[in-house]
C-alpha cells in the first residue's frame, strides 16, 4: 500500500537546510503527561510500558498534541529503553522512580552474554506503531523516529536505572574500557538496525538522543559516545520513499562539542539551552541544521514572556535556512498546555516575520 | 593571639600563579562520608546539621583527611546552606533526601520580608570553627573558607530543596525577574559579609561554589549568577595577616563561560571535568589560576588507572605556575580512601617531574 504524500514538509526541508515559509516547530515529549488526554489514555493502557507496547494507544497519544497545536511534526510515542528491554534486561518502571532493570550488566561476562535484539521479532510493536501513525497522519506532517544513543542506553543498562553518579559505568570505563566498548559496539549495531526498521516502516526523519553524553570528559565523549553515534549515522538508510531521511544528533550538555558532532555526517544537531543559537550557528557554519533551543522552564512563565523568548531565539538564528524550533529538553509534566499553544503560534508568527 | 606562620604555602602560591615545587592538591568534600572516621564522628554528633554547628566536631572532621593524606589545604567542614538557615528558612536534612527548607520563598512578598543574617550573631558557629581549625592546623597547611553563590543558594531557597527541574525559581526568573534580583542582591551582601567574617577569623583562601549555575542560559548565567559573584569578589577583604587572600569561583557546568568568569577579578577558576584543562588555560590565558579537574569517577578505578589519569591532567596543564589539582566535583561517598591516597601521591610525584 502506497503511503500518502507529505503535505507539510517544513521540518524535512529545514533539517536539510532548504528554505521554508516559516520556522518549523515540534516539542520533545510533546505526547506526554502535561496533556490531560494523555493522562486519560495512559490510565486506560495501564503502565507506561503497557502504553508503549500497545500499538493503537501509542498511535493515539502520538497524535493527541497534533489535534491541539499547529505542530510541524509527529514523534513516535515510545521510550529509549525499548532496545535494552528487547535484549532481556527486564525493564520496569517503579512509580515515581523512573526506569529500572531487573538484570543490570555489571561485568564483562554479563556483557559477553548479551545478544542483539531482532526488531522483526521483539521490537515489532515499535515498527507496527510507526506504520499505524503514518497511515493515521495521512501525510499531514512528517513522523520522526528515534533511539537512545549507545552511551545513554548503556548508562541505564549498567547502572540498572537512572543515575546521578555513574558509578558502575564510569568505573568500567576507566578500569575495563574493552568490556564497555564491546557493549557499545553491540548497541551501535542494534540501534542501526532499529532505526532502519523504523525508516522502513515509515519514519521520515530520525533522531538519536544522547541524554547523558554531557557527563563525560571531552576525550571519553569522543571515544565512548560520539564514535558510536557516528557508526550509526554511517549505517542508516538515508534514502526512502524517494526522499532523504534527515538524521539529528542531540547530546544534552554537549554544546562544547558541536564541531565534532557536526563532523559525523548527520544533518542536524539538537541544542540544549546552555548555548546561544547564533553562537552555535557560527561554530558549525552551514554543515548542519540546528534544532532548539528554548529553556523548557520558560513555559512556566506567562504567555507574553514566552513569546518574547521565542522571538529572541528566532531573531538570534536570523533569516537563514536550517532552523527547527524546539525546547532544549523535554516539556515538563506541570506545564499548562495553553502556554505551549502560545509558544507554537509565536514561533510560526515570528518565523514568517523574519523571512520578510 | 598571633596566628602561626604558614609552613606549606603551595596552595596560596599556585592560586596566585606563583611558582611551586610541585602541584598542590586538595579534594572537594575531602572531609566526608568516604572516610570511616568521619562516619564515626558524624554518628557522635547526631544529624549532619548538628555536626556543622558543633565547633569541636566540625574542626575534628576538617582535620581528619589531613592525618591520612599529604593534602596541601584544609577546607572548613560546613554546608553552603548555613546562610539561608541563618535567614530563618528552617533548614533540615531528611535522611537520604538531601537538604530541605520548611519555609521556601515562593513570592515577591516572601522575598521582601527577608533580612540579611548577622554572622556575628547567628553564624558564629562557622567563624568559631574557622578560628579553632586555624589554631589546630598550627600553620601546617592553609585553611580554605567557602560559601555557595547567590544563584545556587537561591535555587534551594525558592525550590525548598534540591531540584531537577528548577520550576519555581526559573518561573520567577522568566516572569518576575525583579523579585529574584532582590533576593540575589540580598544574598550577595550576605555572602560578602559571611566570607569576610571567615577571612577575619582566619580563612587564608576563599571559594564560591556555584553548583547550579550550569543550568542557566548564557544570558541568564551572566545576569543572575555571575553578576552577583562579581559583586562579592569586589567586596571581599583581599588582604589579611599581610598576605593576599585568593578567591576561587567554581561554576559546575560553566566551562563555556570561563572567559566571563575570569573577568570578575577573581584569582582562580574551578573546572569540572567536561573541558580539557589545557584548552581552559588557552582560553583564560594568564589571567587566573585553574583548579581541577579529574572526573570524580576515576577514583572507582584501580590505582594504576588513577595514576595515569592524574598524570594526563598534570601533563596537559604543563610546566606553568597556577595549577591546583582537584576533582571536578566532590568525592563520592563510596570511594575507597586508599584510592584517594594513590591519587594524592601521584599528583605530587608527577607535579615534581613536570617541573624538572
Amino acid at each position: 500500500m502506497a503511503l500518502p504524500q507529505l503535505k507539510n514538509d517544513r521540518l524535512i526541508r529545514a533539517l536539510l537546510r532548504q528554505p521554508t515559509d516559516t520556522t518549523p516547530v515540534w516539542i520533545m515529549r510533546q505526547a506526554g503527561r502535561y496533556l490531560p488526554e494523555y493522562r486519560a489514555t495512559r490510565k486506560q493502557a495501564g503502565s507506561f510500558l503497557d502504553l508503549c507496547k500497545n500499538t493503537e494507544l501509542a498511535c493515539e497519544v502520538t497524535l493527541q498534541p497534533l489535534r491541539r497545536f499547529a505542530l510541524d511534526a509527529a514523534i513516535l510515542f515510545s521510550d529509549i529503553l525499548t532496545i535494552p528491554d528487547a535484549m532481556g534486561l527486564g525493564l520496569y518502571f517503579a512509580e515515581g522512580e523512573g526506569p529500572k532493570f531487573e538484570r543490570p550488566l555489571r561485568s564483562a561476562a554479563d556483557i559477553s552474554r548479551l545478544g542483539a535484539p531482532d526488531p522483526a521479532e521483539n521490537l515489532r510493536y515499535v515498527t507496527d506503531a510507526v506504520s499505524l501513525v503514518r497511515r493515521e497522519l495521512d501525510g499531514k506532517v512528517p513522523l520522526i523516529g528515534f533511539s537512545g544513543s549507545p552511551w545513554t542506553l548503556s548508562t541505564y543498562m549498567v547502572e540498572g536505572g537512572s543515575s546521578k553518579e555513574y558509578r558502575y559505568i564510569k568505573g568500567m570505563m576507566y578500569e575495563n574500557p574493552t568490556a564497555l566498548h564491546q557493549l557499545l559496539s553491540t548497541l551501535a549495531q542494534a540501534v542501526t538496525v532499529y532505526l532502519n526498521a523504523q525508516i522502513e516502516a515509515g519514519a521520515q526523519a530520525v533522531m538519536i538522543f544522547d541524554t547523558w553524553g554531557g557527563v563525560l570528559t571531552p576525550q571519553t565523549y569522543r571515544d565512548f559516545s560520539l564514535n558510536y553515534m557516528q557508526q550509526i549515522v554511517a549505517g542508516l538508510h538515508r534514502q526512502h520513499e524517494g526522499r532523504k531521511i534527515p538524521v539529528t544528533l542531540f547530546t544534552k550538555g554537549g554544546a562544547q562539542w558541536l564541531e565534532d558532532m557536526a563532523d559525523t555526517g548527520c544533518d542536524a544537531l539538537g541544542l540544549d539551552w546552555t548555548i546561544d543559537i547564533d553562537e552555535a550557528r557560527t561554530r558549525v557554519g552551514n554543515r548542519v541544521a540546528l534544532q532548539g533551543n528554548l529553556d523548557p522552564c520558560v513555559l512556566y512563565a506567562d504567555p507574553d514572556s514566552i513569546r518574547e523568548k521565542a522571538r529572541e531565539i528566532i531573531s538570534r538564528f536570523g533569516n537563514h535556512p536550517g532552523h527547527v524550533f524546539n525546547l532544549g529538553h523535554g516539556i515538563h509534566p506541570a506545564i499548562n498546555p495553553d502556554h505551549l499553544g502560545a509558544l507554537i503560534d509565536a514561533v510560526h508568527e515570528f518565523g514568517f516575520d523574519i523571512r520578510k
